[in-house]
């Protein structure tokens, strides 16, 4: 951490500075440039983390610039610079095959998941996803079948051994999904629920953590923190589109974050390009995209007719066209030495 | 609600469409441009709400363009054009006067609040805020007191008789929060949490709304909506800041939202100078900016020693610099015919 | 065009617009709604386009919403929903191969370009690119070569065989880039320079029109606009990133914008992936993503000591990784059907 | 300046770096921290700066801080913290007052300028705006009088003695526009047009800068370097909204803007509440909220009859509406300390 003095600062600014330093246990170092002085601050880097906020309240400081990243656990080079996998039942994902998640966006009854599920196993789909728990912007829309939602995914797991992800808004919810489900998605809007995060930390279940719609990837990788400091490894990060001024999609798909993040941290990254374009036309490109960008996984709806659907219709995929998005796929992943 | 065929629909897709609206009970009326055929849809607006994604997934249809807000309950029309006023026991917020809520990010200590408390009362506050439980990015920052924390806030209230804001992220902070203060905040990051608007709504405690960093306003509304379709109609939107590329503040503070949201809801708003800001200095000129544009209120934060609090020192007010703000909010309050 | 006239309109609001239109040579079309009143506006899309502000503008109008897209040249309806080629001399952009332009952010010397041309070349590259002309954010970084850059560039065109690529940013430049060079590059930050876009229209010479970084796909598509409406056909598209809220990279690459412009438009697309990524790391993930997503061609910037160059040099890519780049991204063009 | 050294470094790569900062003048001051080196740059800013990319491209390096502001005849520092006044014709902006500068979008007939010059003037602004040559998305759009019109406004100013303001977008406008008028506005678009900037640089006239929509405040100050890097020191800053996600406004006013830039710089600071509006009602709210900013100015679009306006009608005034606003904004001046 680097403390910038300003131009104008004096020396008991400077000499207050240095000692909330030292106090604090941390070391200076300190730089005199022709226009600015640099304080070094050299120790443990959770300390100085905690000091950031202090520092840059003090009179004199310009301001202060982190030289590490504020996140461990998520970090690459606390993993020794290697990819991690996480295990979901028995489909590893970040193990070198690119692992396509796919299911209605929500659960409609039993027939719809029935016949979605075993349309998208033949396709090749090696998770099955459905939600149960909708969070829709109107209080009005559709928001879900709730537990027993959860029940139809489970009896679509006994009828075609896709292990299960569902969606979860708070603390009850998650019960629920632990007891039905195999892995929990966080979703974009909750990110940041920091409580969420915790619960989700705790009950040890395979996460898939979905970016928010205004997250940086520091924050991303932040809350993944939260679930891991929780001593939860299986954190699975999930790129989605962020927020922009462009109206011809509903978010735009970040797909420079997939190399970003797997450069920052060794966890999964898989993309949903489903969210992001809000049209399904746009699904079969952006998902070739996103693999050929080297995304760990995708996370693909699927509905039996998606003019019918209680959610989401216009960026669902049909059967037939998600056995040719996954055909598409399967060619770019070969290209660029990997597998579906 | 419009729908709009593309040039290449056939008649099969027309009278889908067609059929797919009578059904729900709705009429059509139909417009054949030049290059266009337009479906004007006729009937109840939360029926056509519901068939919004539906026709918007139908082959041949270009797009659906909604005519009316997708809100109810928040919108002006709906209040017959009136303004709407809250009360937090005492106090009116959205009833011409200019509200000043303030106190520290974080509860510290007793001591802390009540010094806080006393001089922000002197100075012309109306309510007191603080933080008992924190949103934090990182899970290793400091995060709240939790009950003591409202437990202080609540002895400032006896103390100065002022009325109290907490934020609650969760449902049992929310009964805390229910139980100690006079008024629930529910944080930018919690805008989209929808079991908590839902409890929030129940709990009938008035609301303290604050807009995601990356809300649209018609999002923003549609969360108040949330809260008031449980029969809580006590909602204060407040704008805080939201989330752009423009690196040298915190997030972009966005004011043309406040005559927005007052031309589109009869609910009070008020503003948020800090957390847009990041640093004091840009305080007090964006508080007055607010009071101008026609802000029904104020939130700052206000700390003894900015440089040793537990959170954002860098963007809170000495008590002397609150003080100072106050002055030049009445009088920026006076010239538009208002008062603190 | 639809004008909706808001909730408290008076029946001499709506005389008025409909008089306004029927005025221009326009007919009406009204459609009473159980909550508002929709005059739809029936006749030529360009006088209807004339008058979009006119009615916007009128007391009693809520707002007017657009049916048909504002564009016509560029508009793949008006070109019988076919892709459009671009030849340069030899080289046709937008005929079903991936087109490479590959060539250094800055003309440097006659050596640099020489052996650049020659490694692209041999790497597959079938367009020389190279800037003579600089836009640099800051008046005191290096700023081009000038004629002597597009002198060398048009040299290694005689070495090479390569048709040549060049940046223009205004009438004086583009008389020179159109002297030696074979397609004039119009640059992000021009894009909405309209007296740029008229010249090259008139110029006649194969335009690469970039998109600016807060261009919405309608902006880039006007912009074009302004190139054919003068004349001139030979218009490829450049998405090279737009400005969002992420800093870790430069710019957000937003591949959605390919599938969304081919099926918008008939113009071929190219992508950029040097400019947005910053980092030539990021380079060969997000070229491949291009290629996967649709894109005609890539444009990618080579040097041959990155580190010496005296311009984007963290984003250039030495010859041996260029080579690399172009296997991976040859392998992803045949799983898609294409070839480079 | 600083080099962080990535953890993977080479003693080879530290010792490049250093002898690449040497070779340049400057000298080197290491500081090894627990998980990172830092290298120190130190000595005379603007070499450091054309260093900055070399260094960020070489091995071993992970990124490049800068400690220092790029710009420097902008920067407050280097006008020893004191604010400049910017003088058009008798006119001083930025000495105190608060400048009004009002007048048309587009200049469209003597009689629509001469009657808003009258209008305005006894409402209190001092200066006269109204544009010739008129940027615009369509090429189908009114494109402007052009010469006629510039000298429509020069009639103006000598039957009413304000000094004129008007747009130039290349060399062949800007020769003209100074023939006529007494400032040059530098639009929005053309923020980042460097052939414009060092042309207007060398004109020597007064310029109005507006902010680019995707310009970020230190990109603004840099176009405002290019200007007076050729010697013209009378630069007017003007912010005039961003672009954002939020559709219910064109543009986000970034008021903040306003308190940064003066602290950063020592230009006057002007706001334009009209183009990020987009409706007429939103200006007298933004206005107002300008000036209690701190805003050194205003620029107001006024027109006898909007609705029969050539350009941008929903967002400009009529005469007796700007008096209005003249009359709140003169109370907020007054409430600040200051006038209009």
């Amino acid at each position: 951490m680097i403390v910038v003095m300003g131009p104008q600062h004096t020396p008991a600014d400077r000499a207050a500075v240095v000692r909330e330093i030292e106090v604090a246990g941390l070391r200076v170092h300190i730089s005199e440039g022709v226009e600015r002085t640099v304080i070094g601050v050299v120790g443990d880097s959770h300390t100085k983390e905690l000091l950031h906020e202090s520092l840059e309240a003090m009179p004199g400081v310009e301001r202060v610039v982190r030289i590490l990243q504020p996140y461990k656990l998520v970090n690459r080079e606390f993993h020794a610079g290697q990819d991690s996998t996480v295990r979901v039942r028995d489909v590893a994902i970040g193990g070198g095959r690119v692992v396509v998640i796919a299911g209605p966006c929500s659960v409609e009854s039993p027939q719809q998941v029935a016949s979605t599920a075993r349309a998208v196993q033949a396709a090749g789909a090696r998770l099955l996803r459905g939600g149960a728990f909708k969070p829709r912007t109107s209080p009005y829309s559709f928001q879900g079948l709730e537990e027993w939602g959860l029940q139809i995914l489970a009896e679509a797991r006994e009828d075609t051994g896709l292990p299960v992800v569902a969606e979860a808004m708070d603390a009850r919810q998650l019960e629920l999904v632990v007891k039905y489900a195999d892995m929990v998605q966080i979703g974009a809007r909750n990110m940041q629920n920091y409580t969420l995060l915790r619960d989700a930390g705790r009950a040890g279940h395979p996460v898939l953590l979905k970016r928010g719609p205004s997250a940086t990837i520091e924050e991303l990788l932040l809350a993944a923190e939260y679930i891991m400091s929780e001593g939860n490894p299986n954190v699975v990060l999930c790129e989605r589109g962020i927020r922009t001024f462009e109206p011809s999609t509903r978010f735009t798909l970040d797909l420079a974050a997939v190399p970003v993040l797997k450069g920052l941290s060794h966890l999964p990254v898989v993309v949903d390009p489903c969210h992001s374009s809000g049209k399904w036309k746009l699904v079969a490109p952006m998902a070739r995209a996103a693999v050929a960008a080297g995304a760990d996984g995708l996370l693909v709806e699927v509905h039996p007719e998606p003019d019918q659907a209680l959610s989401d219709g216009p960026q669902q995929l049909t059967p037939q066209h998600f056995t040719a998005l996954m055909a598409e796929v399967s060619a770019v992943a070969l290209a660029i030495g990997r597998r579906v």
